[in-house]
């Protein structure tokens, strides 16, 4: 069972990072993405307006945090040394970032940008008025391709996913209230996850659950990103569900197109439409094919069935850290599947009243494909009866 | 009751930032940022790798978004036409922009952002490339003074706040799981909420409810941003709470520093100093102060307790439709009180095994302080009896 990711996949990376550093002949490499400084040092913060710094070289991995966070890094093993500005905007992270670079000996820097993002206010000087900077979003890409472990994180947050939904249908039933019946599916699936995994729970929740599952239903489905309605439920409501799970900072992707009570005939025709288009991308995909190759299969067959009309969004996007990872699965994406990209596949239609999707999340393995979500796909196991 | 922002309060932001662009001889204002395009125009989605561009001239609003946010924004009143892409990276986001402005006859603009936030591997030419772009951050600033529809809005979510700050303390005993009491008070309070407003509730959440309780317990306090430990709750353990709701993308903070049955000696001492200090703050704040005169005088009563070395963060910050927005309450910050501004008054005290903190939203008015969350603060009310 793999429920955190383990020392060794840490030392990995790391030495991958030493190995670039060499390739490129700067002296030390610099983060300010707090999903990069996640990957490469396990410690997890919230972007905010308090910039974090992580710098690494051959030798040694340093740090410039708030004082808030002076702690948590005192926990992590692998963070040589903690420097610290005591809060923004009276302190001076990029210059405390700078000394830091300074007591490393580091002149030249290769950085995923040039000076910390301007979220929530932040605005400060750029690194490169301190020390020579390369900015190159590198981590970024060393992220697309997952590892074993990475994948089984994925999969384990599947198996979370996959009780939340079977939570979601169960408690759904004409009358019920959508949003009521979503929380109660992410409570109860949170419940049963913290109490199996038990001491292997990687600890990252603020007051939430690991576990979310919900959907949004009726009219609301017509869009894309459509929100729940505060309305109860009524027999024949299409739903569009979404659940997912947090495995140490992993996320799988699972979305269903359910049906309350009852379906009509051009229910019937437009999901059938979406479920097949599904298996097109399915049956195009795998190592070596070109992203826009799956995309353009999906929109063929579109164009074979008369709905390239209905048709919103390409097939899917690669998933691990963040929710949303590049490559996407896009006609003008240029790039191939690799072994360890982890894709959904989503493609879907909608008319003016209601929309068709189901989310899946599948690995690219040397010689085919890994599908880590396993929900039933097909109509009947779909349809929620009374 | 006020649970939307209403039509006029569109119709005077707009005026706004049309005098600002006459004054500032720009032929058009475009932007980038979620927030800042919710707030002048109404249009809410989350920001991804797929730029949104809202221009506003002195006669028309447009938008391009990609084709999954088409219809959505059709339903918008106040966007005169629509532009958009298929999809990213085959789409051209920033091309399509252009050509929306040179439709609009526009040759210079004043920009939230010289391109659009590169997050989620969005990666895009700069808008310069296509225009004459002044990149300034006016419509942040415009946000900081909250109008009396906006505090309304955060007066009517500090009510829910309230209310599933009242379910947490009601769901807490010895052995209950602190996720578990979290995700019930979260649904149980979001229900009463949806039923409660009904018609009036403003819908934009997507299978998940519209408040939040939760809270981080025992040695995780002594973390500013501590998490929830996969444990049941122990007599004598600390909590501390956070309470929001989301009200037409408004929120309010509210937070306590609560116990388990039982308070030892040392708990309730420097419980007793974290109280003091809030008052503190409230007793400096008001119109026309300076930022950094509460910081400091929080500091000061810090210096006078002896307890410096517990102080991990300055005293808050401004809230409204973010949920961290400047100015800050910071000992080095510029600027001055005004009425308008929102803040969280959080001073907080940490030991190497607990913490301590409570936050209020307090608005500053014409001539004093408007106190919008109002959960009891003294400790008695904040010890769970059995």
């Amino acid at each position: 069972m793999t429920t955190k990711v383990p020392e060794r996949e840490f030392a990995l990376r790391i030495q991958q990072v030493r190995d670039y550093l060499a390739e490129q002949e700067a002296d030390a490499a610099v983060w300010f993405d707090a999903t990069s400084i996640e990957y490469v040092s396990g410690f997890h913060h919230v972007q905010t307006e308090r910039p974090v710094v992580l710098a690494l070289t051959d030798e040694r991995i340093e740090i410039t945090v708030p004082r808030l966070e002076v702690e948590r890094v005192e926990e992590n093993t692998r963070i040589d040394a903690v420097h610290s500005y005591f809060d923004y905007p009276g302190g001076a992270p990029i210059s405390t970032a700078a000394e830091m670079l300074d007591g490393l000996g580091v002149e030249s820097v290769l950085a995923d940008a040039d000076g910390a993002p301007g979220v929530m206010g932040y605005e400060g000087p750029p690194l490169s008025d301190f020390v020579d900077v390369d900015d190159q979003d590198w981590v970024g890409e060393m992220r697309e391709a997952k590892s074993d472990v990475e994948i089984d994180l994925i999969r384990e947050s599947a198996k979370w996913s996959n009780l939340a939904h079977r939570y979601l249908a169960d408690y759904t039933e004409p009358g019920a209230h959508p949003i009521t019946v979503s929380q109660r599916a992410s409570t109860d699936a949170s419940r049963a996850m913290l109490d199996a995994l038990g001491s292997e729970y990687a600890v990252r929740m603020r007051g939430e659950g690991p576990v979310h599952a919900g959907y949004i239903s009726a009219e609301e489905t017509a869009l894309p990103h459509g929100h729940s309605p505060n309305a109860r439920l009524e027999r024949g409501d299409v739903l569009i569900t979404g659940a997912t799970a947090n495995l140490d900072g992993y996320y799988s992707e699972l979305e269903r197109t359910m049906f309350v009570s009852e379906v009509s005939d051009e229910q019937e025709h437009y999901f059938e439409i979406m479920l097949e288009s599904q298996e097109v991308a399915f049956d195009a995909m795998g190592p070596g094919v070109p992203l826009s190759h799956v995309d353009q299969a999906v929109w063929d067959y579109f164009e074979e069935q008369g709905v390239t009309d209905l048709a919103r969004h390409h097939v899917g996007h690669n998933i691990g850290l963040g929710g949303h990872e590049p490559p996407y699965i896009d006609r003008g994406a240029d790039g191939e599947m690799k072994p360890g990209h982890v894709y959904t596949i989503e493609p879907g239609i909608y008319t003016e009243t209601e929309g068709y999707r189901h989310s899946d999340t599948v690995a690219i393995t040397e010689d085919g494909l890994d599908f880590l979500t396993f929900y039933p796909r097909d109509l009947e196991s779909n349809v929620i009866r009374e």
